[in-house]
């Protein structure tokens, strides 16, 4: 079931080849409490320079979506041409247009093609539907292969409600969020400052933990939208709020792992988990770079269970343990005990685990008792394809 | 023309598939004065461990080298292997087993077969020559594809001298050095401290300056030996000691170029030059994240001009610029201006450009006077295959 206050409609006008979905509209008629939480890249895009100074007001009636365009590094111009399209929008639903948020993915450095994205917002308008969220979650899509759609319902003795999450990732996907775009949408009652102070804990847990390529895209952009319609209070400080914040970030996380899933050219989704460590950051610091590495992302494409790459690239992350303790794992094989192979058998065994599309690499570094993971795919032959054909 | 006092071999013992040569020995009979620079990985193969402890001594006889298998993570008893081999090889030269330097790249985590390589060392000394340094540096290679020779001649109104380079690479090359081993062999009269100062920056300024893929190696090391026998003494603070560091960085610079040129899978031989940087350490940090972007590589080898690919890597480097004044440049070519892109004519030009083996990428950030270069290759789908098949 769908938060109550808010409707979908998207529609092609252009921007992609072949008439698919590529502009996306979510309307709060009410208007709806919001937040949101930005790309930390020095180079911005336009869309991501409004959505940050329009958010602050903690007010809006919906989000203007588009692929094909991520309208950076555009300059004064983009900004102008991020307006110009809201501010159109705006006349068409007869609301103010400060009052609508926009996001924008796609090739960097071509303008926004305002013109043929103004001709079809009356036609999108008219779209505009409770059911349609499924179109708008296609709309966004650029390398993805499927839409990203997450539903939780939310019971309490005090109410129920709703959250709704939508994303698109694929590539450009790394420790700080990625080129993503992820919206969130709950019928709760919430104040904008704590919605926001929930939205960024969730965003470090789940959108912050994961990697594709170890590139930050210069457009990410989550935001979170609640119509208050649901009648359910969430308060800080108190069990809904802190039941509210887990849902919330429930839905963050399988987003985030829906975006993995479907990274560039993978085929498999693979968990690497730093435990025994003394610090939580320690723990995250490590599990990052054995996240990144092109060894590992190859050798997991290869279901090469080689260790020596993984022991290799934690040596390189500047951090201090004791390489002659680590244990490893795959799922439950283990194959290193305190820093040395256990020969043939146990990798031979390990690979059959590779095989499978889903599973873990256990780093356990034993001297603590902190723990972190980060999500990861492998590096295939389809992700340099995907990477090298993309603008041509 | 080969340094004198070198004598060199290399034989197949069989840790390489298929008869390839995988042993080698450089013997300087009368010795040489030594200097060492070894992988900055906190995980450090045992064939470091040793040569780290033995280079200090300042002098040596020579160096064993083999590739099919790296001796890492092989702990106690990796270092106990290491040792024999050494001390096989002392008996068969007759002499003290301190005065070997090894040195071994391959697959991570297997010992070193010991028993098969010295049944191999009578062979391989009885083949020694002056002439054999081609073999050795086909005997380190592991997916190299060509051996990689440098050969300088230093002519001054003192005397001359003469600078022999070999290396591997190939793959795990990465800002500190990388899985690359290099020798450099000399035939000046130096004293260790000072050949260490010189070898030092020569590799800070060309090694330590490339990538292929970010991984750094447990195995990375730099010999520099010298024997002496060209009668022209070097000594800090003249102006032959000026030359002969010249002359050294120079040839380590031509091998880390030939190491680039074959990385793993590359087509593209290409130089990211920062420019107009208020510090070097800025210019180089900037360099470093585009040089390393899967995006920007996969770009490259897509030949495609994907500047916003090189500004969003930049943009992530958590160094402040300003985007909106950023000049970028394939070789002359001039793609962006001010941070905004100049169009499909500048972009035509630039894919033009790319088409060629070797281009420069050039980026102004018009703050200052600074630069610094890393010379990086494109990600292509043999990367791939190469990583993901190593083992199997």
């Amino acid at each position: 079931m769908v938060p109550k206050g808010f409707l979908f409609a998207a529609v092609s006008c252009g921007l992609k080849k072949s008439d698919q979905l590529d502009l996306g509209l979510i309307f709060c008629p009410q208007g709806a409490r919001c937040a949101g939480v930005f790309t930390q890249n020095l180079v911005k895009a336009a869309p991501v320079v409004l959505g940050e100074e329009r958010v602050r007001r903690g007010f809006t009636r919906g989000i203007l979506v588009n692929s094909g365009c991520a309208n950076a590094c555009t300059g004064v111009q983009g900004l102008e041409d991020a307006r110009n399209i809201l501010e159109e929008l705006a006349k068409v639903l007869d609301i103010s247009a400060e009052e609508i948020l926009p996001a924008s993915t796609g090739v960097i450095g071509a303008r926004l093609p305002v013109e043929k994205m103004s001709k079809s917002l009356p036609k999108l308008v008219k779209k505009l539907s409770p059911e349609g969220y499924e179109h708008v979650a296609r709309a966004m899509m650029t390398t993805d292969t499927m839409p990203k759609v997450v539903e939780r319902t939310f019971e309490l003795p005090e109410g129920s409600a709703r959250i709704l999450g939508l994303a698109k990732g694929a590539g450009m996907i790394a420790p700080h969020m990625a080129t993503m775009l992820a919206f969130v949408l709950t019928d709760v009652q919430i104040d904008p400052e704590y919605l926001t102070e929930i939205l960024r804990k969730a965003v470090e847990h789940s959108f912050n933990r994961i990697t594709v390529d170890g590139d930050t895209s210069t457009n990410d952009t989550v935001y979170a939208l609640a119509s208050g319609l649901a009648g359910l209070e969430v308060h800080k400080g108190t069990k809904v709020g802190a039941l509210f914040a887990e849902a919330l970030t429930d839905t963050c996380k399988e987003l985030a792992r829906l975006i993995v899933k479907d990274g560039e050219g993978a085929h498999k989704l693979v968990t690497i988990c730093v435990q025994g460590a003394s610090t939580e950051e320690k723990a995250l610091q490590l599990a990052r770079i054995v996240a990144d590495s092109l060894l590992v992302k190859t050798a997991i494409f290869g279901e090469d269970p080689n260790w020596g790459r993984i022991l290799a690239a934690m040596g390189r992350a500047g951090i201090l343990f004791d390489p002659n303790q680590v244990d490893i794992y795959i799922d439950q094989v283990q194959i290193v005990s305190n820093g040395l192979g256990l020969g043939n058998e146990a990798e031979r065994a390990a690979h059959l685990v590779m095989k499978n599309s889903e599973f873990a690499i256990l780093i356990d570094l034993k001297e603590g008792v902190k723990e972190a993971n980060i999500l990861t795919c492998d590096l295939s032959y389809d992700y340099v394809r995907i990477n090298a054909e993309y603008r041509t």
